[in-house]
């Protein structure tokens, strides 16, 4: 056990909870009716606790002490039996996931910004019980009923771990090209259950001893099956074989090769699994034959939404680390008063720019990920069809661009914190340099920037012809109209008008350039499209929390705790909008030199 | 020792040495006169060869057996004796420090691009005989004839180390607030001998078992000297007291308290040094008293350039890893074939977008540095005074924007290099996640972004009246007026003509701000000045090359290794000019804003 680091306040995520969306509609839907917004604030409350006390105190264990490997086996930080026993114990583990199976049950809203929180506190940890829902929920989806009757509730409530197993040594963004094999084992009366053979790399928490048994999602080709992903099929193989009453049978023929050395993430362990070196790895057929992908894609993106919120922990933890230390480190008086007295450094204008790029971004990306979490309680809950189909549809626009968003960005603002606490940021007595180097692994996780970006122009641009893009443009542009007039921030909302015009402008020009032949123009600035959309949607997020803000301000105390809050809120909102925002229009000059530069260059002359 | 990860080539060095700037004239100064440039590229090739064969295989030691302390005492890595044994015995530690003093007087230019390279093998190594050197240069410049007998040329060649010692635990950007005393030694017939008392932190490389000695020098303040940075003197402080036939005596009255644990260059000690416990530690007053800072600034100066030096070092190293893994590194087909056989990565556009962003940002940052190198020789070295004036003014106006914008792009342009190897290069396997944890440090080093930038508009925009930023400014705008009807690049020349236009409109309004008492808006947009100033002089310094580039293609068969390098040349300056110089615009837009958001913002609410 070592210091806690964690010291978010609750503030921002009940704003969002309470104040900003739509609660209200959540809790008439019959799988949330039975909790008020009473029960979701003592949630929170509790989670916190959980952070400072349990999680947070860890984190650091995780990077020095980290996984360890040896003969197969790999341990992890003494502390971290600590944190899985606690969460275990206490349903922290599978906080949205059904209670049929052992879940809490609550909306994603709530539990996507709790996740938030214990990222925060130890991210790497995290991967552990993070992925076993995450394989729950997939054998949940598309089990047989006796697979959902032995592994569910067991991954769900702690007692067992999992994991996506998806890359191999020779095929990572390009999954398609795994090698690994399955034929149906003749000694089994199952006709579902297959012989896997072949190697996985890079499983996070692929191997550990948190739990008694570990239940892998292997990705494989039956043999004889098609080239490409139209040929891969989804296994469950549990480390130790689970007979059908439900006991923990022999081990598996499989094991760990060894665990990575890594930038971070020291207590996540990054394994290499060895399924079938004897030809006697038994894994059971989920689903159809050749469905593989498609079920690994709903996993991929709940894993998606989780990278969104690991690194947004991060970032946060960065922040609220700097924004503490900058109150109280006294150094050299600020630029306008040079004769002045030392003063903390948070007076210092520079040290503030920085805190405004981390509570702005920290801020403006959470309202972001809040919005989509919303969209996805009322794409899952909602009574109506249309309205399901509707917030599915924006939800499913918006999410490769938050994953990859957040995942550069918060890297950038984890930089930032560094640079505020200067010399001791680099040094290990603050946690910041961990958070950077925890950071870096989220842009690569679950398809990185490029491939969101893809994802999102080769499938989302295109959803329901076109028309989810059209009214999330239209969206903004309402918004934009209403406000133009504000006495306030009238500018903001004309340049954030103007910034949406450029996303649909790269929109535009991917499809002429698809009209007219030019495709290899567009790979080159599909980022750089994402990018501005994101940046779009969080101003246009900041700006909704300002004007809920200043209607607030008006009834509170600007003097009081959250008078404070409110006006923090408008600052935050003018300060990306005059600061960040900006930066769409330096990719719109980019895009329209239709700079073939880099795909001109002769290999060689790399 | 480890594996070679040094695999750059010299062509990029030599182009600029060779091809770009004026070294016939830096040849005809008595200095350099007795050089040649087949010499000059001798020695670039030994200096390669030393780093492919003793510095680079020592690099992995450097993160992971690291410096060791113990009892006082730091131990270095097995292999970085070897090292400085190899660098001490060929002439390497001090390259264009004075002959006189055991330097071999190279050039600038020439002993700078050698660091870079030096510091791609292993940047951590490189602070032990870059500190030597540095120190030594101090007290040649200020010491005393004695001093200078006794310390120099032992610092020049490796046999004692150095180290600069201004921060202390509770004085950092504000040097001025130190609270290290010296009083005269009564017990010394020499006046210029103190007693010294005070605890230093973060000193680089402050204390190692490479050398019999290392010479510190260490900012304090006499007693009774007025407080701030002008009551400061600058003292000699040896490890081992060195006797005045030059034997090496007892040990000084100061110790290693510890060393930092850090996020990376674990192979440099970064030391807490305790001067003077029990009051017996002797320093030598350095010059006359209460002028250490102007003197600490020579070594300031220079180690700016070094750091400039130390991240694009690694920066092109990440670039190399980069480019080389994208060569062999076989995985799915491009964007515009998606049915095509898989293909090595360097295939896929928006690999090449990244390698195309480190190839522009390396050549970029290299041609801006080559440039300073060659303005510091001429201001050194040229007979004509008034040469060596404007020399002297033009790279002092640069140095703080070279030193800050390659600190902080660099950081950025190895996220890029872990990105394209993906998930191994978040993996200890291949260098560049050390590379990002090794270069983070170097922003704050030597005075963070916001010191520089302040640097810049307090004191460097007003050289000479203003004339110096004025004939940059010109010096760019003639150029663009020149090829605006350029062929090829006339869209590159107007945009960067448009680009210096906002760098001179920071300027102006620097100039209004001070002038109707606005100041407080000055220090919201200091580093956006810079990095403006930045990005307009790596596009000049590109565009520069690239029509160098293009009349010797001309004269080459384009296949040829030289063909194809030129061939990338041109790509480079296109590329920045059409992708990253943009960035200028959207700065330009947020100064426009005149936010205040971040000033008014009350502290509380962050």
């Amino acid at each position: 056990m070592g210091i806690n680091h964690f010291k978010r306040d609750d503030r921002d995520v009940k704003f969002i909870l309470f104040e900003q969306y739509d609660l209200d509609r959540l809790l008439t839907y019959d799988a949330y009716k039975d909790f008020s917004k009473e029960d979701f604030g003592m949630i929170v409350d509790e989670a916190f606790k959980l952070c400072r006390e349990v999680l947070g105190p860890a984190m650091q264990d995780g990077d020095r002490i980290g996984c360890k490997w040896a003969d197969k086996a790999v341990t992890t930080p003494p502390s971290f039996k600590n944190c899985w026993k606690t969460m275990a114990e206490n349903g922290w583990i599978a906080m949205t996931a059904s209670p049929e199976f052992g879940g809490q049950g609550l909306p994603v809203c709530v539990g996507g910004l709790i996740s938030e929180a214990t990222n925060s506190a130890n991210m790497a940890f995290g991967t552990f019980p993070g992925l076993a829902v995450g394989a729950g929920r997939v054998i949940e989806a598309y089990g047989a009923e006796e697979d959902k009757a032995l592994f569910v509730e067991k991954m769900y409530t702690g007692a067992w771990g999992g994991t996506m197993c998806l890359t191999e040594p020779d095929a990572g963004s390009d999954v398609g090209y795994l090698r690994s094999k399955a034929v149906k084992d003749p000694e089994s009366a199952d006709p579902r259950v297959y012989k896997i053979e072949g190697v996985k790399r890079f499983i996070t928490s692929g191997e550990h001893d948190l739990t008694e048994n570990i239940i892998h999602l292997v990705l494989a080709r039956i043999e004889g099956a098609p080239l490409g992903t139209k040929g891969i099929s989804l296994f469950i193989v549990p480390k130790f074989w689970v007979n059908p009453d439900g006991s923990v049978g022999e081990l598996n023929d499989m094991f760990c090769e060894g665990i990575e050395e890594k930038m971070g993430i020291h207590g996540s362990s990054t394994a290499t699994l060895n399924f079938g070196e004897n030809g006697k790895c038994r894994g059971i057929l989920l689903g159809d034959p050749h469905t593989g992908m498609a079920k690994m894609f709903q996993l991929m993106n709940e894993a998606r939404l989780g990278c969104a919120v690991q690194s947004l922990g991060l970032a946060a933890a960065a922040y609220d680390t700097a924004r503490l230390y900058a109150k109280e480190r006294v150094q050299g008086p600020p630029f306008t008063n040079r004769n002045a007295e030392r003063v903390p450094i948070i007076q210092h204008e520079d040290i503030r720019r920085m805190l405004m790029n981390l509570k702005s971004g920290t801020e403006g990306l959470r309202a972001f990920l809040g919005k989509i979490l919303f969209l996805m309680d009322v794409a899952h809950r909602d009574p109506d069809e249309a309205q399901r189909k509707k917030a599915d549809h924006m939800s499913d626009l918006l999410l490769p661009v938050l994953k990859a968003y957040t995942a550069d960005y918060t890297y950038t603002l984890i930089r930032d914190a560094i640079q505020i606490l200067g010399g001791v940021g680099y040094c290990s007595e603050f946690p910041v340099e961990q958070y950077a180097r925890d950071c870096k692994i989220i842009s690569i996780w679950e398809g990185t920037a490029y491939i969101q970006s893809l994802d999102l122009v080769g499938r989302k641009l295109g959803l329901d012809g076109g028309k989810v893009f059209q009214s999330w443009i239209q969206g903004i542009m309402d918004m934009t109209n209403t406000y133009k007039e504000d006495p306030e921030l009238a500018a903001d909302f004309k340049r954030l008008f103007k910034a949406v015009g450029v996303a649909g402008e790269f929109a535009m020009k991917y499809m002429s350039y698809f009209q007219d032949g030019r495709m290899r123009l567009i790979p080159t600035t599909t980022t750089r499209f994402l990018d501005t959309m994101a940046e779009v949607e969080i101003a246009r997020c900041l700006l909704d929390q300002a004007l809920i803000a200043r209607k607030k301000l008006a009834e509170v105390d600007p003097a009081s705790s959250d008078g404070l809050y409110y006006t923090g809120k408008i600052a935050a909102a003018k300060y990306f909008c005059r600061n960040t925002l900006p930066g769409v229009f330096a990719r719109q000059m980019a895009m329209q030199t239709e700079d073939t530069s880099l795909l001109d260059i002769p290999e060689a002359a790399f």
